[in-house]
């Protein structure tokens, strides 16, 4: 574990001393929303985009939370007491934040007045090998097995650590979960197809979490003319494609090349995807 | 809160000691299984059952836990210790056992060797007034929100949370969970209607939590030569039964005279409801 002191609702701890009440809710009912920020360098990556969508999240679940600038606020003077900050020189961190419903006698249905506890870690992070960008990674498939508030990033994560871990034991990289027939996301990234050229990317319904980097990349398209449509992607048009990526804040942009044991296109990055991944770190790296 | 000590790995602590690491995989992503056992009069009512469903409700998730009769023998002393148990003739109790899949760096993929972390908790507990099992009380309909396994009793629960609280702002003691037209079971109870004499409920699938209560009343349906069908219900069955009622260790035998604002047959509790009440009373209460 990281020797990085943790925020604790206000307070700077030591990381043992992090310890939530066994009545937080977030440890009885999973009742509780989060964010994973990246750090590039020293520098937050879309931090306001990933505070409002926790206060969006909050919103969704009936879970009241200050808003989306006090976040950005003790975020910035926590990462300064911790000296995590730089222009873009310093090391790469990632930020986890959590808010937690709060503290109550165990029952289902929660208090009205109740208090969200709020912790946040910074932690060293290693993105993933350069040659995973270079040369593209496997995925399974695997059922989506998920509620029905997928848009709300709560801490209901149990279906989503399943997915993750049949995909290590199979030896792939991701799991792509799998709704009526439909390939929906990764367990925590989301997911675009090329067909001839046009990027794909399912719409942003409640069975999607509409991720920061994917906006980004939907930005970035639009940016440079590189048509992009948001499509439902039944399993075959997955399988068929030309190119296969995933995003995601520590995903970025990762080349699937096989999945299933299936090759995609020609079992190397496409052309779109490369591209897509330069604009995309050419916008994080250098913010 | 109570002031009875917590059951921390093993070892007795104070109420306010019994604190979760932030990494406990329970406080981050949901990931662990739990019960609830009520004690009558000082008499751990099935117990047995609820440790081996734990352990179950273990295994369906891919996490590690004592046997059964580990747990059995654990929550017996622990009670012991701290003057719970009786002969019938003492207070009633609810003990909450929850065993999550351990403390680990935050990452969806769970490590494979990883140790539980069991917390057990025992308060008094107050059964629903009288008049509610007399008279019978309300319910609402509700989406079933939740995801695609129910029948482990895991801490994915913000879903069964959200539908009580709904109910309780409508002035109803418990949401009906609907998915794709039928009526599965409540937030925290099972669901039986009666029609024509005959006891029906939903088969155990994965969408439905199969309560040590839903099983005591068909065993004592059989006991008692009540016909007892196991079967989908369609949501015209719910509203048009004779009587509805709940199961559940907190809930008991829970007769529904209203849905929606729809009145459930006579509008209060039906022959056969009330027999099963006694019945389960009489197991319940004298073992």
């Amino acid at each position: 574990m990281s020797d990085y002191r943790v925020y604790f609702n206000g307070e700077l701890v030591e990381r043992d001393q992090a310890r939530l009440d066994m009545e937080d809710r977030a440890c009885q009912f999973g009742d509780g929303v989060y964010e994973v920020i990246a750090l590039w360098g020293g520098v937050p990556f879309k931090l306001e985009e990933h505070m409002q969508r926790l206060e969006m999240s909050g919103r969704a679940l009936d879970i009241e939370l200050p808003p989306a600038d006090w976040f950005i606020e003790e975020a910035y003077s926590y990462l300064e007491e911790l000296g995590c900050l730089a222009d873009g020189d310093g090391e790469d961190f990632k930020l986890y934040v959590q808010a937690s419903r709060g503290i109550a006698d165990r029952s289902h249905a929660y208090p009205d007045e109740i208090e969200p506890e709020i912790i946040m870690k910074v932690s060293s992070f290693q993105p993933n090998p350069q040659e995973y960008y270079d040369e593209g990674v496997s995925a399974i498939t695997y059922p989506d097995e998920r509620w029905a508030r997928c848009y709300a990033k709560s801490l209901q994560l149990l279906p989503n650590a399943m997915a993750k871990k049949a995909s290590e034991k199979a030896g792939a990289y991701e799991a792509i979960l799998v709704r009526d027939g439909f390939a929906m996301e990764g367990s925590l990234s989301n997911i675009f197809i090329v067909e001839k050229g046009r990027l794909i990317t399912p719409p942003a319904s409640n069975y999607i979490l509409n991720g920061i980097t994917r906006r980004t990349v939907i930005e970035l398209a639009g940016r440079e003319n590189i048509p992009l449509f948001q499509e439902s992607i039944p399993l075959e048009r997955l399988f068929s494609a030309d190119e296969v990526f995933l995003s995601g804040t520590t995903t970025e942009i990762m080349p699937i090349v096989e999945i299933d044991d299936e090759i995609i296109g020609p079992g190397r990055p496409g052309e779109l995807t490369l591209h897509m991944q330069k604009l995309y770190w050419g916008e994080s790296r250098s913010s």
